[in-house]
């Protein structure tokens, strides 16, 4: 094992933070009535899907989280956030665009939480659960802050089964000496292609809106729908 | 203090925590409509009952987590949610099997906690606190995750009380001197006595039940109720 | 750098953890119809507002939490606690102090949570979110206890602002050397003045005081609102 494997290059960890803090902005920005998040909130939850992940891995490694041993990774963050809300009204409808985000953040998150637990010593299985807490961690916080129903209860199966198969397979892969750019290439991709299958063929993200819309039309009575 | 306090056998652990994931994939299928869960949502709210109040209890200790430092925890909570969806169907209306399950864990997670922060020199206040967090916080992250009001809260009185009953035993015991095999005995003897009679007595599992239905029927028009 | 900034004085924590239970008490007290918490309830989230802030900065800066490395943090807050409920009944109109002492807590624990921070050598902006979290993270924890929808998203943004205010003054007066002592007071001074013409200019509380009304109301039909 050598050294590389110890640390995360800085760039390619501040990349993430920056597209999920983006994913987060967008996200958010596309509540309306009484979810409805001003400039703070938005910037609050992409700092959340930016930085929960990495936070979450962290406190699960028992080491202090990285993104406050660096200058870097807030303003960063914030930055990317507030790109994430100018993109908001263009991107609105480009629903393309913020699952894809979402599948590469979840891809990457992953990554690194599997390699960083492995690089510590800690054993396998361990270590790909590391990975699945890192890459859905963001978004579960995000719904807790949102009050809406944590979407991987819900409807996330191919969502965790997503980030569980590509940290699975960059364990494998490091049990075999593979070099962990290619393995985390590898990760990061079967996370990614998984995710986006899902979506096209329909499994996971209509059901979500679905369950959203409910949930808000219960509490605010401002879309109409029909009780089952 | 002898060596012993040190360490809580990993056999005893993993029993607990197949016990918390078999107690938590009861509950988890119990639901139906809008909250019921697909088979990865009933795993991760058996992973969540079986590791979280330990992973509470090294977060609060400053340790990295026990269950990532070993192969055995995850597999052993996954098979054991396993196990407990297999028994949901079966055992759904004896809720006695549920609440006497619940009250054991309950009753071996506080003494876990108290005897571990005890065992690293922990005051004795402090390590009582460390228990009752062990003791309940799986099940609030249970109820966080599934989105249901943390019942703690609003009818787990007697819960707490319980496993905060089991933990001062123990640490008071801890200052005689007495063996930590005999304290732990009696401490989770008091819990899960505590926390039977509580449930037999009718205090607390019925409204508990009522709430969830009343938050259920609020939100999915599923269940008729009585407005008051 | 002295080392007077290495420790916050125990009087001087012990004061905020008090403060912060009375609060949380005199908050938790207020609710009726379904939300309505038992005695042990408020105690509950006395402890949490008390004690949450704290414990989320000694996670964040990876240490075990100050509050039990001492007998004395639990036993001030739960006391503080019961205070605030029985101060609670003739309290229960006169928001200006419920509102006034959340200023003062947010103060305190914002400059608790930067100068711990950059007395452990984080870096500047870190230690300013390191802050921030302390100040606001017993009440995101409170509103997921009490299953409230998360104050600090929906009406928080001059809350969280005033937070930061402070904490971002400290972090300042710290590079010019201040004594700790005086840009600490500051630093309160400033979370505190903020916060109070926040509320007194009218906001934030009141949207909140409506938030949760309709929260309420939507679940309980409790109390009649004329549905938008």
């Amino acid at each position: 094992m050598d050294t590389e494997q110890f640390t995360i290059p800085l760039w390619l960890e501040l990349t993430a933070v920056g597209l999920g803090g983006i994913q987060g902005a967008l996200f958010a920005s596309g509540f309306r009535g009484e979810r409805r998040l001003d400039l703070l909130g938005v910037a609050i939850i992409g700092t959340v899907m930016g930085l929960g992940g990495g936070l979450i891995r962290d406190l699960m490694l028992g080491l202090p989280p990285a993104s406050l041993q660096s200058e870097w990774y807030l303003p960063v963050v914030v930055v990317a956030a507030f790109i994430g809300m100018l993109l908001a009204a263009p991107l609105q409808r480009v629903n393309a665009v913020i699952v894809g985000l979402d599948a590469l953040v979840i891809g990457l998150f992953g990554a690194f939480g599997t390699s960083k637990a492995l690089s510590l010593g800690v054993p396998i299985i361990p270590s790909i659960f590391v990975g699945i807490c890192s890459a859905v961690g963001g978004g579960i916080l995000r719904d807790m802050l949102m009050s809406l129903p944590v979407s991987i209860m819900h409807v996330g199966s191919l969502y965790a089964v997503a980030a569980g198969a590509g940290c699975a397979v960059l364990a494998i892969l490091h049990l075999f000496d593979v070099p962990i750019f290619i393995s985390g290439l590898i990760a990061v991709a079967v996370t990614t292609v998984i995710r986006w299958l899902a979506v096209i063929f329909d499994v996971s993200l209509p059901e979500q809106r679905m369950l959203y819309r409910r949930k808000v039309a219960t509490e605010t009575g401002l879309i109409p729908i029909v009780r089952r």
